[in-house]
C-alpha cells in the first residue's frame, strides 16, 4: 500500500520514457543503483542506499523489479507502487559477508529469472553506491551477458519535472525560506556555528504549518570566517566573530524534492569591497536569469553571467549551476546539464536549476544562489528571499 | 593549519598500522575512498564525498596524499595534518564532464608522480563512493598497474579504538541521551512523526553545554505503527496514533564518532505481549553484554542473546551488532565484526560495538540496543539510559 505521493500513471509515464532510452541505446535490461533513480521509477524512499540495491527495468517485464536486503522487502512494499512478486530480496548472510558472498550473486539470479542473463545490459557505471566489486561479481556471475555503461540515463529522464514534482520542490522552496531565515536570525557573534546549524535544522524538518521537512541530500554548508573558500566543510564550535562573512546553503526538502538557497551575511559592519561584491553578484544572477527561456543553451546562461561580472574587473570561468530535483545524500543534483562553458544542452519549459555564482578574492567570498524552472517564456525562481548581502 | 582533534603522532600510528598491513599483503599503495578512511588517514573532513576524492598511502612516501577536486583543496588544508605538497587538486572540468574526461585520469597522473604506477596498488573495491566506472577507469590510464582488492584493510586498522577516539565517543554518547530522551518527550498521540524528528535533531545538533554535535551518518530513524517491521523509513507527515509502536534508532556524533542508541516506545496502553517482549530484549541484551571481554568471539556472544530469548520460545538466528566509530553517510558501521552466527572475531580491549538485537511478529516490534567498549574485563555501554519500553 504505498503512500499516496505520485498517481500510477506517473510511474508508467516515467518508466515509457525510460524504455525509449533504453531501446535508442540497444539495452534489454538496466540495473539502476543510484536511489534517487530507483526513487523516480518505483517510488521506494528509505535510507538503505549503504547496502546494495537496485532497480532492474527490462525491455520486456511490465513492471519493474526492486532488489534489496530481506530487512527492507517490507519498505518496498510500504513505499512502491510494485506487486509483490516485483520486489525480490536477499537473505541477511549477504551483508558484510565474511565468506565469499556478494549481494550481486543474488542479482545475478534475479537477472537469470528475468531472461537477460546473455542480454545487453546496462550499468549506472558512475552512480553512487555501485561499486567496482559489484561489477566484477556480476562480470563474473554472468558470463553470457554484455554489460555497458548506463550511467545517467535515468537522470537525463528525470530532467523536465511534472506539473506534481514542481509542486513538491515548490514546497521545498517554501521549507528553504524558513530555514534561511532562521539561520540568518540565528548568526550573530559569540554564537557557536553549531547553534546555527540546529536552527536551520530546525526550519527544514519542522517545516510550514501545512507540512514538515524531510531530510536534505547535503547537510547545511555554512562556510565562515577565514573558510569561505572552504564550501565544503560544516559547523563547528567555533563561536561566530565580529567581522566574518558567512556563506549559508541549504535545501528544504518535501518527498526527496528539493529547492536549495544560498545567501551571504555578515557579522557586524561589512566592509566596502564586499558590499560592492554583493552588487556585482546581484547583478550578475539577474543578467543570467533573464536571458533563461526555453531554446537557449546552459552555456550562454553562464555567459551573460560572465560577461556581467567581466564589466567590473572580475574574469573568470565556472559551472555556475546544475540540474536538479530529485536526491538523497550525498547529492541532490542530477549530473546532467550544468551551466557552464561548454554545455550546449538547450534548455526547455520545466526543467529546474539551482544556478549559484559567487566571487572569491583572498579577503571575502560572497554567494547567492536560486533555484528556478523554465517556464514557457522565462525563468520563475522558487523561492522568495530577498538578494542582497545581509548583516548578523 | 588543522583542527586540534588528534595529535599528529596519532595519525602518524594509524599510518604506521596501516602500512604493516600493506606490507603484509603485498601492496605498493592503496587508494583509500572511503571518506571515513580518508579521515581517519589524514583529518580530513567535508561534505564533498558527492565528487571522486581519495587519499593515496604508498610504503615509500612519509605522508599520504590526499587527491580531491580544486574547491575542496582549501578544506583538505584546513583539516588534514598534512603539508601542501601532499594535497592534489583537479579542475572543475573534471566533475560531471560532458566530454571524456574523469578525475580517476587525474588519479592515474599522481600515481605515476608517486612512482607506484607499475606496482601492485590496493583499490577499495566496495567501498562507498568508489564507483565501478573508476575501476574501469584506473585499469585502462595505468596499464602496467597490478590492482587488488584492499577493502575493509583501513577499517581493521580501525577497530581499536585510542583514548581520544573513545573521549569522542562517550562525548557522542552524552548527545545520544539527549537526543533520545527529546524524542521520547515529543512523541504523542496527533503529534506528527516530524515534529518528532525535529526534536531528535535539535538534541543531535545543539549537543550538551559544553559542546555541540555534528551530523550523524544515518538520520534518526522512527519505524512506527503499522511499520516498526520496516526499520530504514524516514519519517513522514503522519500523526502518531493511539496504539503506535515506535521505535526510535538515533546517534549523536563528535568529530564524526558515533555513539548509536535504540529504544521503544508505545503510544498510549502497552499490549501485554509488547511488555513481555520488552522484558525478553533487555534480559537477552545483557546475557549478551555479560559474555563480553577480551578473547571471546562475537559469535559468543550472540550465541547468548539466542539462547536466553529461547527460554520464551523464540528461535531466531540474526546479525545482532557491529563493529562502529567514525563514519560519514550512509553508514557508521565499519563493516568489519559483526556480532552474528560464524563470525569468530576475537574481541579485544578498545573496540566498540554497537548491539541492536531486537523481536518481530506479525503484530510487534521491539528494539533496544548499546553502544559497548569492550574493557579489560567486559562490556562498558557508553550511554547511561533505562532500558525498557517506554510510554508516550
Amino acid at each position: 500500500m504505498p503512500r499516496d505521493i505520485f498517481p500510477e500513471s506517473e510511474y508508467e509515464r516515467r518508466l515509457e520514457r525510460t524504455r525509449t532510452r533504453m531501446e535508442e541505446e540497444g539495452f534489454d535490461a538496466i540495473v539502476v543503483s543510484d536511489p534517487a533513480n530507483m526513487n523516480y521509477l518505483t517510488g521506494y524512499d528509505g535510507w538503505s542506499f549503504y547496502v546494495h540495491q537496485a532497480v532492474i527495468v527490462t525491455a520486456e517485464r511490465d513492471e519493474p523489479v526492486w532488489v534489496g536486503r530481506n530487512m527492507d522487502g517490507g519498505g518496498a512494499r510500504a513505499t512502491a507502487w510494485l506487486s509483490d512478486d516485483s520486489i525480490r530480496t536477499y537473505s541477511d548472510d549477504h551483508v558484510h559477508s565474511p565468506v565469499d558472498l556478494h549481494p550481486m550473486d543474488f542479482f545475478a539470479g534475479v537477472l537469470e529469472d528475468l531472461d537477460v542473463a546473455d542480454g545487453r545490459i546496462g550499468l549506472e557505471m558512475d552512480a553512487y553506491y555501485f561499486t567496482a566489486k559489484s561489477y566484477v561479481r556480476l562480470q563474473r556471475d554472468l558470463p553470457e551477458a554484455e554489460f555497458d555503461d548506463a550511467t545517467l540515463l535515468v537522470n537525463w529522464v528525470r530532467i523536465k519535472k511534472s506539473e506534481r514534482e514542481l509542486e513538491y520542490m515548490e514546497e521545498a522552496a517554501r521549507i528553504s525560506e524558513k530555514a534561511m531565515r532562521a539561520g540568518l536570525d540565528a548568526i550573530g557573534e559569540g554564537v557557536p556555528e553549531y547553534e546555527a546549524a540546529a536552527a536551520i535544522y530546525d526550519g527544514l524538518i519542522t517545516g510550514t504549518d501545512e507540512y514538515g521537512g524531510d531530510y536534505p541530500s547535503i547537510v547545511p554548508l555554512m562556510p565562515s570566517g577565514d573558510h569561505t573558500d572552504t564550501p565544503h566543510l560544516t559547523w563547528t564550535d567555533r563561536p561566530f566573530e565580529d567581522g566574518d562573512p558567512v556563506i549559508i546553503e541549504l535545501s528544504g526538502c518535501r518527498h526527496r524534492y528539493h529547492s536549495p538557497l544560498a545567501r551571504t551575511t555578515f557579522v557586524g559592519d561589512p566592509p566596502a569591497e564586499l558590499e560592492r561584491a554583493a552588487d556585482v553578484v546581484v547583478e550578475g544572477i539577474e543578467a543570467a536569469l533573464d536571458v533563461v527561456e526555453p531554446g537557449v543553451t546552459c552555456e550562454s546562461v553562464e555567459k551573460a553571467w560572465r560577461e556581467t561580472i567581466a564589466q567590473y574587473g572580475i574574469e573568470k570561468e565556472d559551472r555556475i549551476g546544475y540540474s536538479m530535483g530529485l536526491g538523497y545524500p550525498p547529492d541532490w543534483g542530477e549530473h546532467t546539464a550544468s551551466i557552464r562553458p561548454g554545455d550546449e544542452t538547450v534548455m526547455e519549459e520545466d526543467m529546474t536549476f539551482h544556478m549559484i555564482p559567487g566571487i572569491w578574492t583572498e579577503e571575502i567570498g560572497m554567494e547567492i544562489s536560486e533555484t528556478f524552472r523554465v517556464t514557457s517564456t522565462g525563468a520563475e525562481t522558487l523561492a522568495d528571499f530577498p538578494r542582497k548581502l545581509f548583516t548578523s
